[in-house]
């Protein structure tokens, strides 16, 4: 069944899908950094120092979805889960997201080892990623899985983002957006196995109301990683 | 290099290598109910008993590999580590090694149902397997690699095993060792990566002898987990 399929979903599904869905409202599209970005009004300084920031996110993807296999006692669950880890670590075929945002990196003037060593990570970004992190290391799968569904959002401002780019900041060669072009079809992918998995977990009004909450949580995480972004690159 | 490759090897390679290899005198292949295992002295309902607790440990490998990814922030290393995972859960073409302990469970005698819901397991093999998971949720990366040399002596004992129950054991389906087999060329593969590792990151005294007190640990895990199935089935 899929998640929408009302036909054999758990009672008040619908609203519950509801719930999650109206934290886009709270999504990182709206932060005016990414407003600005979009509306192309980033300097190079600022769409370097947000590409730098942000890899200590993407390094920490695999890391999170880790925790969450582990977490989780159903063989059946990880099997499909592990492909995302394969997606962003790579594999012998597919150099794999992180490798995707270190060529974004070089695309937009920076040095694979600077990007790596981390060294213009803000302390506001670290935070709020290891928050996000630990928060997968120590709640329930469910809650886990549900913070993933910030993915639900995430191919409208990749589309927006891709044609920022594409129209405003032609400095950066084109091979340098891979990793977003990607992003629209594992996100979709990847946000209905997770709102699927979501809605046959949580059932009773509790843990309904944590996962909205499991959200709710990772919505602040984007949100705060930009804020901090945003003090460092005043423009 | 490989972890024997004394020429590039880290000072002092051969020595911490045998220390590490000292361990073998502490391996569950010398537990008294192994020991009765491999001399067809066990009952059937020693086996299922044996087979039912084990089944533990084997629904725990994934969940202690994921929390050792989910632990070390260098993607190489994770690209390798991830294959563990991907051998016990299973993928598209193989049913990995939970499915085929539970193939050696049916070969036995034990219905799949039982062994999934764990009734079976005794309160000791669970804090024994529990601890190890724990521990490598918690410790250090390199600590948590080095935990998992026990595959450093894990072919001789199956190769004995294969042989006992082929022996001894001929009610058993011979199609139920398929787990035991499989083992035989993926322990030696995986514990030379993980020497590897081990020589490579432990350099200084304290995190040499912190690896050897984790492969001890291990040690502990496996032996503890056998004398609690040996009083839980007596004979």
């Amino acid at each position: 069944m899929t998640a929408l399929d009302e036909t054999q979903a758990p009672a008040g599904t619908e609203e519950f899908v509801a719930a999650l869905r109206a934290n886009a409202r709270r999504y990182h599209h709206q932060h005016p950094f990414h407003l600005r970005m979009n509306r192309g009004e980033l300097s190079r300084e600022q769409i370097r120092g947000w590409v730098a920031n942000r890899f200590h996110y993407q390094q920490c993807i695999p890391l999170k979805d880790a925790a969450i296999l582990s977490n989780c006692p159903d063989p059946e669950f990880r099997r499909r889960w592990i492909g995302r880890i394969l997606d962003h670590d790579g594999t012998a075929s597919d150099p794999g997201g992180i490798e995707a945002w270190l060529r974004l990196a070089e695309a937009v003037g920076l040095s694979r080892a600077e990007v790596r060593d981390e060294r213009h990570v803000v302390p506001g970004v670290r935070f709020a990623v290891d928050a996000y992190v630990t928060f997968t290391r120590t709640r329930p799968c469910a809650e886990a899985v549900a913070s993933s569904l910030t993915e639900l959002f995430a191919p409208d401002l990749m589309s927006e983002r891709l044609a920022a780019f594409e129209r405003y900041y032609t400095w950066v060669e084109g091979e340098g957006l891979t990793y977003f072009r990607n992003r629209l079809h594992q996100a979709p992918r990847d946000s209905e196995h997770a709102l699927q998995l979501v809605t046959e977990w949580c059932r009773s009004d509790d843990q309904r109301e944590r996962a909205v909450a499991a959200l709710s949580f990772k919505c602040d995480v984007l949100w705060s990683m930009l804020d901090a972004i945003d003090q460092a690159y005043p423009g």
